[in-house]
């Protein structure tokens, strides 16, 4: 065939692909079972759109140094621009505002959607990815922010992460903030370098205290060269914030977790009060069972988004896994939220205090592959009926036996490509998973049967020389049968019943 | 409280909209239902992003007159155009090219998902909206294009919409190609009168049979006095066509269809041929007990999308709405689709026929409440343990309730807003639907004890005295009861049977 010169070339844009029925599956499943824990909670769905105003959206994306500002936009016919979400609290913030009169607070509320970042992809990192978000807005208090921890530990749990393998890690930003005034840094032109420190301390998973040190000093080289500023912070003031961060990998005592704080700043006064909201959170939890084996606080915890006011969370996982270079490295956080109380005041000019956090979806979903948790085997294939005459009376003919297993409730299907080679058919049976291949030809026709091939049994019976174990357990099934046209169904049912008999004993069950 | 003078506007462009608990539920509900069907007829999910480069998008929208055809499109980093998707079949054209080595074909998927559009929106036409695609590609043949239009059909039964308030009607592009051909618009340079004359077609819903005509002539002016100038057709001409699309109207006899074709067109070739088409699929449905109370052939069938090569069908609602204007109208059309053979062709060069359907799911679901088929009251709003004393040791006892209700199956929650004014919280367990709300103070808690009140009863005992045929159906109970603190979930799941029981009753089950 001659190639045209000017084809188009089939390419996704860098950072977007294409989801499998596999990884379909996967997330449905994962998202019911989240979606459960958050109905138990009393929190109701509530979803907008994948545009907003960008001025509604505002800049709170960490690390932004690309003109547009990490986030897709366009021009409107009026002028006014507009831009994909970058998350999915920013638009709650907007939809609250919009719609304060008719509200009722405190406001209750789950959604899960596609969110959007125009950055620089990379393994694992892309430029469209699902969040999973729950959020309590007009709640001024830290039992609010209690409940969302305990909230995100539950969906750890339901989707089947053991108890120990993961942690919410909690910090209030106000800790942050006074411990950045008790270095002295506490000036409204130390705002850049106040950024700077805050960017080395959320990179105690990645680089460990000693990265952390000389992202806090002058600076740190990376394996390939490149050479990232420090904060330029002194030895004294490294020192402080080293304690401070050191203190959960030092084994902190977390009953006496504000005392502690208080010990490492000298009752700095911002720094004591942000503790003592912790200790409160942390006395909340375990007043419900929550113990320090799921809910810890952490001062290292920073999250990256601008918004945060108050306290900040996030979910860790602890197990092992094997990232795409090779290296075993520990999972790291799959969510997080925080208090974000000024977000609804920019439209509002009032008071609404919030708290939230967001599941990074399909990050979780390639940790639960890790953990052999994601079983998505459970949708079996459809039954084949072939096609042996391409006429319009026998084509009807195969498409009524499939219509009638459908109707029985047995996945089926057609062979709908060019039916004139038999061997493809077959074959696409066999690529497909298949359980059975329906046939009937012109002898079986005037005869009123069908044949009924068992395609699990018949490839089990091909491989059976080389593998006799597997007999003796239980008596082979013929891998082929006739069966009169009438008892269709039946016969058909039969075999599927069978073969998920077999798939039982062979996982144990 | 002083305004500030630039506090941001919180609004949304127009055409987009937030979705809310009700319509989340519903269309979830929906989308469960219809896939469903899918599945059992042997389709498999598969999904792409929602951004394509806008070469591999292609042109094929109708009536794009603005400057950037239709689509949002934003220019990348390496200066290459993306563009949202506007529907599900390009991008799936993109992903079979892209794969077309790793995948079995026929390949059988569905997917739904948000597209967008970038146009005038209006009621009812929004720039974003959800469609829900079936297609096989690499299936040549006309029984293909039948499966789908049963499939339609099911989905529509399975939604719950009685046959004959629905209809799938079926035609053959190359009918239309050929009529236009007999009326002596077949020249290349007719290109664009070809177009009006199939826009016009389109248009019969919409403005009758007279409309039509008007748009086929000189033109027609609607209400507002806008003047759509026509395809400037002869009577001779206006009559061909008119004889074609109101045979379906004057009740053409369908097993008659391609005869009845060759009739009006004096067995005109390509007319013939595609009117066999139509035929043969009516004789394959019809085999597996489709009648003509599901699917039709219609000549009036146009459906807009340029990429369109061979059979085309749609759904239609039968049943009438009233519109925002108040006027009773058929609703028309929830969804269509047709054979793309040309679409994979464009990366891949080699032919890979395919045909596939869409179904607007907004649209179909304002036509579901309209048929009164959305049922979405059945989630109940959760139990509300109400806040005394807001001091931590306090709130660490109610939030111990709420998680043991959780833990045994009960939606419930804590009141997370000021908690100071007692009456605020009821009048939010009031506005939120609750159920039951849980009351401890001091005085309850030294005795060990709650008070758990029955919002439902009580709403309706003080309702009683203006309803009394309410009385005698059942006995009353108590709104507030006294229940030791360790009997709280038993107490709690008690009152929720009996609301559960009192709905059975009141819905007649």
């Amino acid at each position: 065939m001659a190639k045209k010169p000017n084809k188009l070339k089939a390419r996704l844009p860098r950072g977007f692909v294409d989801r499998s029925a596999a990884d379909i599956r996967a997330t449905d499943e994962m998202l019911s079972k989240i979606r459960q824990v958050y109905e138990s909670y009393g929190f109701d769905p509530v979803e907008t759109p994948a545009f907003e105003y960008t001025d509604c959206l505002g800049k709170f994306l960490p690390d932004t140094d690309r003109p547009n500002a990490g986030v897709f936009s366009v021009q409107d016919d009026d002028e006014q621009w507009m831009s994909l979400r970058y998350d999915l609290t920013a638009p709650l913030a907007r939809h609250v505002s919009e719609n304060i009169n008719e509200i009722q607070l405190p406001y209750r509320t789950y959604r899960n959607g596609w969110v959007f970042r125009n950055e620089k992809p990379g393994p694992g990192r892309f430029r469209q990815f699902m969040q999973f978000d729950a959020d309590t807005v007009g709640a001024p208090g830290v039992q609010a922010d209690a409940e969302m921890c305990m909230m995100m530990a539950d969906a750890m749990e339901a989707l089947g992460i053991p108890r120990g393998q993961y942690v919410i890690r909690v910090n209030n930003r106000k800790v942050l903030d006074g411990v950045l005034e008790a270095v002295g840094l506490g000036d409204e032109d130390d705002a850049e370098r106040r950024l700077t420190v805050l960017r080395a301390m959320d990179k105690l998973d990645k680089f460990g205290i000693e990265g952390v040190k000389l992202l806090l000093g002058d600076g740190r080289k990376d394996d390939s060269g490149d050479f990232t500023k420090g904060a330029g912070l002194d030895a004294d003031q490294i020192g402080m914030i080293v304690n401070l961060i050191a203190a959960e990998a030092s084994g902190i005592n977390q009953t006496a977790f504000s005392e502690h704080i208080d010990y490492l700043f000298d009752n700095h006064p911002a720094v004591s009060s942000a503790g003592a909201d912790i200790g409160e959170l942390l006395h909340l939890v375990k007043a419900s069972g929550y113990e320090t084996d799921r809910i810890i606080a952490d001062p290292s915890v920073v999250r990256g988004l601008e918004y945060y006011t108050g306290m900040v969370y996030e979910a860790e996982l602890l197990f092992p896994v094997t990232n795409e270079k090779g290296e075993v490295v520990q999972f790291g956080s799959v969510g997080g939220g925080g208090r974000y109380d000024g977000l609804v005041k920019r439209f509002t000019g009032r008071d609404v205090p919030a708290t939230g956090f967001s599941i990074g979806v399909s990050r979780l979903m390639t940790a639960l592959k890790n953990l052999g948790k994601l079983q998505t085997a459970n949708v079996v294939a459809p039954v084949l009926v072939t096609v042996m005459d391409g006429d319009t009376e026998a084509l009807g003919r195969y498409q009524k036996m499939v219509q009638d297993l459908r109707q029985a409730g047995i996945r089926a299907e057609m062979y709908q490509g060019n039916w004139k080679k038999f061997g493809n058919q077959l074959k696409y049976a066999d690529r497909r998973g298949c359980p059975i291949a329906i046939i009937q030809g012109s002898d079986e026709r005037e005869a009123g049967e069908i044949q009924i091939k068992d395609l699990i049994e018949g490839a089990r019976l091909a491989s059976e020389s080389t593998d006799v174990d597997n007999v003796t357990w239980r008596e082979s099934r013929p891998a082929q049968v006739t069966a009169n046209e009438a008892d269709l169904i039946e016969a058909v049912r039969g075999i599927l019943d069978a073969q998920a008999e077999d798939r039982r004993q062979a996982n144990g069950d």
